[in-house]
């Protein structure tokens, strides 16, 4: 114990615990039920940790529900009721299904095949790297499985063997392949309900304002806005921060050799296959044929349970898939409990009366920026949807701003905004890590592409949600 | 998948498939619903699954669960609502819990301080790795955590220091002490509700008859027939099963020379025991404080997460409790259902109509021992008290048995059974794998004590449980 003593841990464990009493103290506002302050004093001490991290996600998350328990503000059950919401479970059983992309080898044979298609040049391989990442990003939550097990590993073989390393010629290729795959992966996050595991966080909370978003709304709300996106990114990376070799000839001979290493597909990369397409299928058919998005994952899991493309083992070891299911069950119990209680009403009655006479456009691309613009201070997507998205949203709906709109944009940003930093997501440490990039430089394109993404987005995504009558 | 098929597996899977098929495609008896029907369809599938084995139970409980979403027998959040049972997390925890033990040392520095009180003879040490089990019994449902985290270690090393291996002396100590060891383990499992992963899923089906088994009415009921069988089993091993080597003086020298190399006790290890003590406090004044066994549980973890006892990641890499979440929560759901819908219901009386005039004494002694003995055919405690209990309970108590006094019983043969063989429950092996007993021996000792279990359960149980008012 003495020797893992860390001042600094305590201190911000202590804050969080002084910010919760401190909301449990204050008189009870008119309107709000005992029970529903307590459960946001407790909610403010989670969040709080969430952000500051003296513990780990889900050991904040433990010790939340533990409040919510020893306190009596829920039962038991209550208190445990995420854990049987089908939401976490389309997350939980993503991230299983995401292991079989790995194991089999399917994920990093789509890319060789992508850059057999495209390597010819470096921009090419930038297309072809965005290109493999939106193909699994329908069906691999887990930023860290796609990013990390899938594109990296590709990226850095290709980049070793044209001769670009961090400390000699990072520029050649590394630095630009890196910065472009790492954005690119932050889009397409944005583009599925299952590309990041915070997208169905925002999904339940949507519905606390009467948005309903299923997976196939999601994806083709975010369709033309995040295809513009990633038709756009490896070109103006190419400009802003161009690799000095523009010609690779010898990249497609690679990407061969690479395939013809790997052998003729596998029975087991056949299933995946299956799998992958006949979950897509479900997912997009789903409100018709009412099968809920996590049911069908659950069918998909369990054939490659039976075709012993996965094991039960692997299942058990998949560490992220039970970490998410800890943080992600608690943030969906209180977030709504919060709802349930009348506490958002609440909110929003109280700070409605303050807006009359505010033009909602104008008043709504402000919260809007500032959501944005906030993540600089955040190391999770989750911390920051978690803490933020349901003021903000009910702030914008309050302003006037069509619900559907303001949902669409905050979501969609809520992935986009991890591109700022060199922290702000799970792969920005992985890609920054490999060291090619300088910070100065990560933080500068970073920038550069939140321009254009709340560009696209906002003008280009508001016509075309307006255009599918979505508000 | 080629090089893993085996035609074994696939024919025990398509067993349970016909099995499920068959119960599925019978007409449905009057008096139940089509749904109630269809669900006991695929708790026969699932639960032949369990006992045959053709996938791991984790798996086959995500298929039985995926049958039941995917045939709309149940609704998603149906089918998923054991995971926010309070059971369920009750052993999730406890299971996290006993990291702690093995972790910090806790559990060896038990061990070997009562080893140098008792071991001065070789029955004295068969005394003492028993009442370190017990110790240990209440906050260590996992066996193999237990058994073979704790104990076995610590045998292990004892037995090599007195030169006794299984290839060169094993009669000299070494048989005796596992033998011994492995009977008790099976002994304590019986003792509390938190012992053995599978007590908590009877206290729940127990429910269904109207008895409550809170943590203390359980170990108040198994206090005396299980200490008087703690009592008698090293001896009468030690009789039907000598060691050769019967006095043994340095035991306790080496069990001083093993305490002083630990050095003095770590100030996690004073937390670990802190939080011991307190959960059995807060357990047993569970009813009386009006805090249920997994809120106790969930602040007891909370304490070793924020002193930093276990971490996160010790949690998250937690496999068995990962595992046991699964097939528990899934159990706890069927069974519940199989209730809700007034099968259980309809299935007492559909049998009671048949057993008029049967005395029920002689009718529960012939059940009794049919259950306790079918284990020969079992290699999992929790799949036999999923697959028989519930049927076996309810023929009891429709016979005219005092529901309290068949539940005891059928409860605590759900434990001790487990002593039958070198495969039926997890502690077995274990011991029985360290290749100090002949298998026929193994059986011989395990017969025996059966014997001994159901004579002092069965007796002077009955007249303990009679004297407490229980029924």
């Amino acid at each position: 114990m003495w020797q893992q003593f860390q001042p600094k841990k305590v201190f911000l464990f202590m804050l969080s615990i002084m910010l919760g009493l401190t909301v449990w103290l204050l008189p009870t506002p008119e309107g709000v039920t005992e029970q529903a302050w307590q459960l946001l004093a407790i909610f403010v001490f989670t969040i709080a940790g969430i952000i500051t991290k003296p513990l780990p996600m889900g050991a904040m998350a433990f010790i939340g529900l533990m409040m919510l328990v020893v306190t009596r503000t829920l039962s038991f059950e209550e208190a445990f009721s995420g854990f049987n919401h089908n939401i976490v479970w389309l997350i939980v059983f993503a991230f299983f299904i995401a292991r079989g992309f790995i194991k089999t080898g399917l994920g990093s044979r789509l890319a060789f095949l992508i850059m057999k298609l495209l390597g010819k040049s470096t921009l090419g391989m930038g297309y072809g790297l965005v290109a493999t990442d939106l193909l699994l990003a329908p069906a691999i939550p887990s930023l860290t499985a796609r990013a990390g097990g899938v594109i990296f590993p590709v990226l850095t073989s290709l980049a070793k063997a044209f001769g670009s390393e961090p400390h000699s010629h990072p520029r050649k290729m590394g630095a630009y392949l890196m910065n472009t795959a790492f954005q690119g992966s932050v889009v397409t996050s944005a583009m599925f309900l299952t590309a990041m595991a915070g997208n169905p966080l925002i999904a339940d909370l949507a519905a606390e304002v009467g948005v309903k978003l299923s997976w196939g709304t999601w994806a083709l709300a975010a369709s033309v806005p995040g295809l513009l996106c990633l038709l756009i990114l490896p070109y103006v990376m190419y400009k802003i921060y161009p690799p000095e070799v523009k010609q690779t000839p010898d990249a497609r001979e690679f990407a061969c050799k690479e395939l013809k290493a790997m052998g003729p597909i596998a029975f087991q990369e056949w299933v995946m296959l299956f799998t992958f397409v006949l979950l897509i299928s479900l997912w997009v058919m789903g409100p018709v044929i009412q099968m809920k998005a996590a049911a069908a994952a659950l069918l998909g899991l369990c054939l490659l349970l039976l075709t012993k493309v996965i094991s039960w083992d692997d299942i058990i070891k998949e560490k992220g898939a039970w970490n998410i299911l800890i943080w992600f069950a608690t943030l969906i119990t209180m977030a709504g409990y919060l709802n349930k209680l009348n506490l958002t009403k609440w909110f929003s009655q109280a700070v409605v009366g303050h807006l009359v006479g505010v033009d909602w456009l104008m008043g709504f691309i402000v919260l809007g920026l500032i959501y944005y613009y906030s993540h600089y201070f955040f190391a999770s997507n989750v911390a920051h949807i978690g803490s933020m998205f349901p003021p903000f949203l009910i702030l914008s709906v309050g302003l006037g701003t069509p619900p559907a709109l303001a949902v669409l944009t905050l979501a969609f940003f809520s992935s986009l905004f991890g591109g700022l930093t060199h922290y702000g997501c799970g792969p920005a440490p992985i890609f920054f890590g490999a060291g090619y990039v300088p910070v100065s430089t990560w933080w500068r394109n970073g920038f550069a592409m939140s321009v254009i993404y709340i560009l696209i987005f906002g003008v280009v995504g508001g016509f075309w949600w307006k255009t599918l009558g979505l508000f």
